[in-house]
């Protein structure tokens, strides 16, 4: 669900490996229709000439999994656009960014299997239906409930046997708190800044600090909601973004280019969660605020 | 020294009643010299129809009194534009945003007299040499150094006389920091939040508490600075401010038309001021980070 480079590359490499698979697409239907899906990589470009791409869940029907990659910005959507595909053996695989996606669809169907996954990769749709890949990456699978670790892990061959490195991560909400601490300051302060690019942040001393106070402060969210991650986390996330460059984050780029923002998932609702654990996140606020308002 | 709005106005209600104003300009001096100085306002518009415009200082020469009213982004000029002004006994005032500008005058000139005003006062230069004024407002002028009040109160006569109402303060940083509650937030929030009027500020219940909260980051650092306000002082600035409308603070316009902002007079000094007294102002930090940047 979702032609975005997610849904794209993804979709495409399940096709590949032999599943079928269906695409549910709105701006990339006709191209894909017409000329089917391209992959761009540095291992090996490849196309499938024939995709099934749709633009309604109800001439797709009843699905054994549902990925969901569109931006968690239209989740709103979800609610009429599931219930044709989702069947009681349906099982559903969350590929958004953020926090709350996993537990939206777990609560749209309460006694389906519910895994969410992170796409540590970077990939860009460079046109309708064609996507290109710069990392080959990870994903790493988790379960929403204790009760769906095995679909997760049955989920983690699927990927794995797709060629994707894939990784099962028993606590999901512990890896989506440790893809923030990256995400809440590099996107965020790349927006609010003014579209800049993540070397601007990090050899800026002021937004460096920023960079890493907003860290801390996920960082100790986090271990009050029992996610600990290693000592000097906040540190490595400054040293591997140094090489990255002029790297443009995908929210800043969503920012510039005027399309809609996920602010509630990777803003929003980490702040929510931290504020109802008792926990303040007085640079989180702020950056929340600001991004609020600008991306309205 | 200076034709921005703010030297426009003063400097023509000075030659109005009575004194030899000569007005140090640039970008309005031919404008200027050609006919003169016009003033729009409530109570009656009124024009200087001659003014002694001038572009270089040396062909002013040694005033009694100087009137800095330039924006404190071109401080770095005065260094070379006040010596042909400044004689021994000439005095200081600057009329300029934020912390730091008679600090500055002061170790250039360290036998002359310094003063500050702040005006409280709704001007626009809408033309080169004409300035409106939308709300009389007021002035208060106080001592850089305690030796310098008898010289602040010769002002604040000279500005009354002037017919505008004018305060002496005896505690110029005081009054600053005062005025800091509000410039802080409200033209920091418009320009970080992407350009808006104040009533966006105050109508967002996160933009609202995020302007609540540096207020109070404010009111802490003057306090431990020894500048005490009334209590409440935060709650009764978001309320003046509601009545304001869409109003667009000067540095927010600045912004916008891509003109210099003065970061560092009105964020950039309060914060570094702050530290040094070992106060932590984590709101204002984020906030100057992101100008710093914004206005670069």
């Amino acid at each position: 669900m979702g032609s975005g480079a997610i849904g794209l590359y993804y979709g495409a490499l399940l096709q590949r490996s032999g599943h079928e698979v269906l695409f549910l697409m709105r701006s990339d239907l006709e191209r894909a229709r017409e000329r089917g899906v391209r992959v761009m990589r540095n291992e090996g470009d490849f196309s499938l000439e024939k995709v099934a791409a749709f633009g309604d869940p109800g001439e797709i029907g009843v699905c054994d999994l549902v990925i969901v990659s569109i931006k968690a910005t239209a989740n709103h959507a979800l609610k009429s656009l599931l219930p044709p595909l989702v069947g009681s053996g349906t099982r559903l695989l969350t590929l958004q960014n953020g926090l709350g996606n996993d537990r939206l669809l777990a609560e749209l169907f309460p006694s389906n299997s519910v895994s969410g996954g992170l796409c540590f990769v970077c990939l860009n749709r460079v046109e309708p239906a064609v996507v290109q890949n710069f990392m080959k990456g990870s994903v790493s699978i988790g379960p929403f409930a204790p009760e769906y670790a095995a679909d997760a892990e049955d989920l983690v061959s699927v990927f794995s046997e797709a060629g994707v490195k894939t990784r099962f991560e028993e606590n999901l909400s512990g890896i989506q708190w440790k893809k923030l601490v990256w995400n809440v300051p590099f996107n965020g302060l790349a927006i609010a800044a003014g579209g800049v690019c993540t070397d601007v942040i990090v050899e800026s001393p002021e937004l460096c600090a920023e960079a890493k106070a907003l860290m801390e402060e996920i960082i100790e969210a986090a271990g009050v909601l029992g996610y600990e991650f290693s000592e000097g986390f906040a540190d490595y996330q400054i040293e591997i973004t140094r090489p990255m460059g002029a790297y443009r984050p995908s929210s800043m780029i969503d920012f510039v280019d005027g399309r809609p923002v996920e602010v509630e998932a990777i803003w929003g609702e980490p702040l929510r969660q931290a504020t109802a654990a008792g926990v303040s996140m007085p640079k989180l606020e702020t950056l929340y605020a600001l991004l609020k308002q600008l991306c309205a």
